[in-house]
């Protein structure tokens, strides 16, 4: 895929499909990522940029009622969606693909996808590596696909590290644990840094946090990365962050090789071109 | 244009041609009917999806001005506006074609021409069919059109179903009858689904009863097509609609092979093909 | 351009490449004209109508990593910012080019480059014209942008022609005069329209007044370009506008053939054909 992308005039893989994306939750980055991935093979795109204000959905009109429609114009539907199980409700309904792009506190797993895939470029390899989730691990649904899909994995070993008010939850702990996966929870980010083939950071999500802003800023000035972080990780490891971030990564780590976080975001896209592929013309 | 729709790598018939899509109020369904219609010719589409805070429409530029310019950077304007009149406003100062996607009280020509379609294709003629309209007859500028349309053609015979304040208006009726179309009032749905070969259910748009929400629950709960109405129907009977349903049609109709509103959205693609054919490079 | 965009099927300069869309203010006529001159080449592009929206940048995510996300999906990026200095910020992260589509009270510079071109095709030369300035001399940046280049050729005379309220600042005059232009201001459309090649009339931007719509109101009837304004001119001169207009050109203007706002928002999109292909394959 990336060989496809750096072509010109461009690939024609996908030369007469058409994807629509219908996105209840704006997310230009998420969309922007899959409308790229799709022309970089030829495709085609619809694009609804708000379909929450969708003048049928408005109306009172079921997501099933719409997907029966969109699914009469294109050949694939990427949804994000602001309701849990949206995105499998869609697919029940449609007898074209479904992409989940997000829904709601549920799963994102082409991102779940992308993060496996960058740790696989960056360290080589999966098994036996260590990762550092960092953060806000109680809503962010990215870590949370990222443990779950680790746990498919030989002998990784995480280290949870996040403010009092965000902590891991059960399930996913339960989870780990009963795929025999191996975790501890930490508070000494330096130390886990040392230890870690891949510090993964996230932003702590102000907007779960209503009137209690004390705690938010509480919890977003705990853990930091920063030169004094890079500097207690090894040579090899890196520094993931599924993106937008704030300033729980300072801008002078950028300049370091081991910040891979915009090499992640680019790797949405080769991940996605293939998932685009694989679901219109095999492999 | 079913045949093409169904082709890869898709169809190059259009190919160079460029619409513009301009849509003053949002309407995503036939938006994106038109702009897969488009592409599926293999044309390109420039999209607007809320031109009414165009930020010239904002800023006080008439309709003319705005046409002015987006004929110069497309090649047909597809146009939904607020205001009956715009679209014929549109059309007398481009020099390009303009289709109208809807404008305000006033008309959905494409609409009328993809039921007309649709019964064409579902009961195999037009001449001599008894066609219910129920529902909404004040405010549907759907049934509106489809009405005018269907006095066209020979012996059809329509029957009006709707609560007392939704009636179809005189206008039409007057027009059927200078006509000679063949038309009646009635409130026993059950008997005229026995009768017709199309049973075309709308929605009671809500917006329209302002604070009379009490008007509004009469009205939208009176008429609902639900298996007892597909019970009394013929076999070779249909329902449409012109979607988005709310319940008036109950979702275990949908099973049913006589159940056509999906199919009929279909159509709206394979006319609109058809049109955009038509304008662009003729028949 | 010009015979490009006349081909059918269309031309294929440009297959293969990604245009990026950045709006943080929405501009259809802007972006439309960027869209439509990619397409024409037969490119293809990403669209955000409403990046200040745009969910990263709600959620406080920079400039710089927006475009270092972006430019990982696209070619080139056209960004039309609220700040001033917003694209300077964005082409100097970015390792792809980004076009100035406009940034907030700062440069206009495609808006420019299309002015001169359309005094170049309408008046058949740059040196030694004449150019009444009129209306909003003070915060439209399209007349600052275009004194500033017209500063570029020979014998050039400026009039500035505006309502107390809004005249031209002295940095743009103090640069003409150190250029060497001849510049002077005065108050009688009249006189200057009967000695210019071209009458440069533009909006009284209401939004600038704030509360103070006494002022708006007297600023905005002073200098209307009416039929009698036009018998006052050449016959080989013109009148330019770069739209939106409100009643500051009266519609019976329109039909004249010195009324050159039409033809100048074409040339729009022909200088960005050729800008595009110049950033993206050279000349």
């Amino acid at each position: 895929m990336e060989k496809i992308e750096k072509n010109s005039p461009g690939s024609q893989i996908l030369k007469g499909f058409l994807m629509a994306t219908l996105f209840y939750e704006p997310s230009t980055r998420t969309r922007l990522s899959f409308e790229s991935a799709m022309k970089r093979l030829g495709g085609e795109v619809l694009t609804t940029e708000n379909a929450r204000e969708f003048s049928s959905a408005a109306k009172g009109e079921t997501l099933e009622d719409t997907i029966r429609t969109v699914e009469g114009y294109s050949d694939i539907i990427v949804m994000r969606h602001f309701e849990s199980g949206a995105a499998r409700r869609a697919a029940v309904t449609a007898s074209i693909p479904v992409i989940n792009a997000g829904d709601g506190p549920g799963q994102h797993p082409t991102q779940a996808l992308l993060d496996v895939y960058t740790i696989e470029r960056e360290i080589g390899k999966l098994d036996g590596i260590k990762v550092g989730l960092v953060g806000d691990l109680a809503n962010g649904r990215t870590v949370r696909s990222l443990a779950y899909l680790l746990s498919k994995y030989q002998d990784v070993k995480i280290y949870f590290v996040s403010p009092e008010v965000v902590k891991m939850k059960d399930d996913i702990k339960d989870y780990l644990t009963s795929k025999g996966l191996d975790w501890e929870e930490s508070d000494d980010l330096m130390e886990v840094a040392s230890k870690c083939d891949v510090v993964y950071q996230t932003r702590i999500q102000r907007e779960r946090f209503g009137e209690r802003i004390d705690l938010y800023q509480e919890a977003q000035g705990k853990y930091i990365v920063d030169r004094a972080v890079l500097h207690a990780m090894q040579e090899h490891a890196v520094i993931m962050h599924p993106l937008p971030r704030l300033d729980e990564i300072t801008v002078d780590v950028d300049v370091d090789k081991r910040a891979a976080y915009f090499r992640q975001a680019k790797n949405g896209l080769y991940i996605r071109m293939a998932l685009l592929k694989l679901l219109l013309v095999g492999w």
